[in-house]
């Protein structure tokens, strides 16, 4: 029988797990993992239905763990989820904003709600976990501790939200992919993700790009990554629209792989439809 | 009078502070900062001689915070530090590893030695900073904790070294940035940098790359950041070899600033020297 499990890295209430509800609904199984290597491990050997990993936010940018292990892992990418992220600030019922000394959260999380942290003047601590930090100020009991984490952890673990949507830059995306030991079939609205590394002369990259800006294929991300074999050598990942099976995209990608060292198609997969924000959208309460 | 002092992020002990001593001398005045963003501020109003950021590790990639301020900030790139990073496990001298239970650092340090640390069976916890660990150990005399960081951080917090070379991997190199109001003089065997936006059209960043490529302009990084206002759209990071003023340069940079939204000259300045690194140099001891 085949797994229905979905993988996450992170406690229950994490980002990652509510990118899963908003995609597979609020019933799905969810898997929480220690690491992302470890969601990337359970997909490869379909130990689960899916995957899903954190790849980019629109504030701070690439998941460079992510990144790697795209690099070695055989998971191929089967799709991809846009999440609007609303920070929470969350405590003990019995806490309130006066009450607060400390503040704990990922870096991240930290990072993307720093002006709205300075201005109470509380002492900030990192931790490997939003949703997990939520989890120790509740098993610890620390009266005069928040974290930074979303509304869905807050009810999970049955503590109050004391400020919602407190991070700095309204406009803030996470893109999540979906991994799978299978590509979707081919289809309209689709996007294509590329691993390649290239030989270190001059033009080599503009060389690698030119199929794609000859046929007018518009890509919409391009990251690098170190080899770790030899210093300051890259690994790029290109994500452009399309499916690899279109004739226009096929001939491209032919000619890419000519110019290359290594090469590795990722996955083709329906682009994201992005849920309106609770901010920007709707109108009407 | 001109400022004397060269501000880095971090305690004393911090990598940053060990690439000022390898490039400046083991007499440079050293001024701690508290984050990235003020070592650029102290650098802009010349309140020190020069700042001195990471940019980019071998193993890890770029630094995010480094590139986002180089967005904002009027500082200019006098220069660039290669260091080679040795990590250390360091602790009370009173201290063996058997007593280990936890060890502390800063998540990529951490990152940099995941192999040595699960071979420990230890507790991993993160920390701000690799010499700011140090000091806790010292100050909270902590019997069963270590930290990762430089043999320098242990020198200065008298400290016992356990372990030296924990790494993972050999090749760790951190690239260095050096910061101040003006660019070098011009001269050979130099870098420059630049960062630019584009119009979102299939094409635009192949157009962009196109000058370099036809003058056989050697690129020698790119990097995106997103630009934090429209999600998914990017300012990219160009560092490419000879200097801004030399003539071929001089011809590529202005097709570039013709094809983009936004341009800006981060600095030309003279390519890093290399040191051998302590395990692939010398031979002898």
């Amino acid at each position: 029988m085949r797994p229905k499990g979905i993988a996450f890295q992170g406690e229950h209430g994490a980002y990652s797990e509510e990118a899963i509800y908003q995609r597979f609904g609020g019933k799905a199984e969810t898997v929480p993992c220690k690491t992302i290597p470890e969601v990337f491990n359970l997909a490869e050997v379909e130990a689960v239905r899916y995957g899903v990993v954190p790849i980019e936010n629109s504030i701070e940018g690439s998941v460079h763990e992510t990144y790697d292990s795209l690099i070695t892992s055989s998971a191929k990418i089967a799709g991809e989820i846009v999440l609007r992220v609303v920070h929470c600030l969350i405590a003990l019922p019995s806490t309130t904003m006066r009450d607060l000394k400390v503040v704990y959260s990922h870096p991240q999380a930290l990072a993307q709600c720093r002006g709205f942290l300075a201005s109470l003047g509380v002492t900030v601590m990192v931790a490997y976990d939003t949703a997990g930090s939520v989890k120790l100020i509740k098993e610890k009991r620390m009266a005069n501790a928040a974290a930074v984490a979303s509304e869905n952890a807050a009810r999970i673990y049955k503590m109050s939200v004391l400020s919602r949507g407190i991070e700095d830059y309204g406009r803030n995306y996470t893109r999540f992919l979906v991994l799978s030991t299978k590509e979707g079939p081919r289809g309209s609205g689709y996007k294509t993700s590329v691993i390649f590394s290239l030989p270190h002369v001059p033009g080599s990259l503009y060389n690698a790009l030119e199929s794609f800006a000859r046929h007018g294929i518009n890509l919409t991300k391009i990251e690098s990554r170190p080899t770790r074999q030899r210093p300051w050598e890259y690994y790029f990942f290109l994500d452009f629209e399309g499916h690899r099976d279109d004739t226009v995209q096929r001939g491209a990608l032919r000619e890419l792989v000519s110019k290359t060292i290594f090469f590795k198609v990722l996955g083709s997969y329906p682009k994201a439809k992005v849920e309106p924000s609770p901010r920007e959208g709707g109108g009407s309460s």
